[in-house]
């Protein structure tokens, strides 16, 4: 006789199920005013994939900032007194500091570090990361600032429905971003948009095997996809998309402004 | 005509691999003085899977403890006055409390957010995270805590040459524990112990296909894949194995410590 918990149990171990993170690379450039799913499009047939309904596909910030042209010619930028100062005592480019200056909200934190100069900043969205996600990219043959889309969940829900049309599939979207983290070394992938998802699983209230009540306040799942995703979207090859198959995720409206704690439950500002 | 450069990345587009999160969940529960080796052994077999040389096994931290028998049972904890009096105006278990004052080398942040009691310590190992890592589980009929592994990196070491031995492979392991992050709302996996592989990938100096020089200090892989394993390793079910194959690690001697960053570069204590 097996009581009805053994018998849960041993069905759950039977479904016990990968998930695989399947990267996308492209061919070529990502170019102000191309069409995203049209350059996924190509790289999945070259790659002789397809996209299926529960997948999530995770795209790097880079490429959607690009195709929207959300991007600035360094050369174009004049960078204020405060700015060359500040980037001159640590060997930084005045303009990409000016530019984070721009998009942020606030400064957390603006110190030489280790001989390199760090900038933390709340940027317009609420995230807090260095420079205010910032980055250099080299785009038709000029030095261009790429910054954060303008609403990374709004860009998330368009290429979701993108993707509905062109594939005829429902797909969970996440774009992802490099953060560094206090306390600990190294950068890690973390969702800066979402569309078509829960971005948190909350435990309240459920018990574990024991019974007892989880205490956790929840899963940030789609930081962990977006992490997972940063395995395979390498930093020096051109793989801006990663397919995430299996995941149990909770599908429905979500946004990555939930993965931000409120200023006022935050102990670190 | 096809410039080398051209080769080289069709190359690297063919050789886009996949990675893959392989859950081992257990039909029973791990307790003290239990061979973690046999465990897996077992559950491996009835899961039809082999470990290969290459893969990562992450563990989490919760069965690591109770092998080595590093709980303490609840009845046994006599809190002190202040503990007693901090867990009594949050509703939280003195005893609980005590401990992770106890397991910890530093309080950071000691406050009452949200309705919740928050505890936030530096372990005696650096690391830092909620109540010093103290969790809470049954074991043998009586409520035990469960801390944090003693010295995870030398229990990753340990598990890791009695993977060797069991099974004739040689892979990476990491310990795994699901800690809270300043800034952004729910948990996720980070590596606690180490061994096998380079927690760190260093991309200063390297440059990215525009021949930018990548100035982001380093990807912490090790985070990245306990994080990635903690989409499969269940906080209801009993699953905490997870082998993650197919990445792209560096082999050789490395530790969770590497992860911990100083605190004299720690903008944030």
């Amino acid at each position: 006789m097996t009581s009805p918990k053994v018998r849960k149990l041993r069905d759950s171990i039977q479904q016990a199920k990968s998930i695989s993170l399947i990267p996308v690379p492209l061919k070529d450039e990502i170019l102000p005013g191309d069409s995203l799913s049209e350059k996924l499009a190509t790289a999945l047939r070259h790659q002789k994939i397809r996209l299926r309904s529960g997948d999530v596909l995770v795209v790097k910030h880079k490429v959607v900032s690009k195709t929207e042209g959300h991007l600035v010619r360094l050369s174009d930028v004049k960078p204020s007194r405060d700015a060359r100062v500040w980037a001159g005592k640590c060997g930084l480019d005045a303009r990409i500091v000016q530019l984070a200056l721009d998009e942020s909200r606030s400064v957390l934190r603006k110190k030489v570090v280790a001989g390199r100069g760090v900038l933390i900043t709340e940027t317009r969205h609420g995230f807090i990361c260095a420079n205010s996600g910032v980055d250099v990219s080299n785009v038709d043959g000029g030095e261009h600032a790429v910054l954060l889309p303008k609403d990374p969940d709004r860009s998330a829900a368009k290429f979701r429905a993108a993707l509905r049309k062109k594939f005829g599939v429902s797909v969970a979207v996440i774009i992802s971003d490099s953060f560094g983290r206090p306390w600990r070394e190294g950068l890690t992938d973390v969702a800066i948009g979402v569309a078509g998802m829960k971005p948190l699983i909350d435990y309240r209230g459920k018990r574990d095997p024991h019974g007892y009540e989880l205490h956790a306040t929840a899963e940030a799942i789609a930081d962990e996809v977006a992490c997972a995703a940063g395995l395979v979207c390498g930093k020096l090859e051109r793989t801006p998309f990663c397919i995430v198959r299996g995941v149990s995720y909770q599908a429905g409206t979500g946004n990555a402004r939930e993965l931000i704690r409120k200023r006022e439950n935050d102990l670190f500002r």
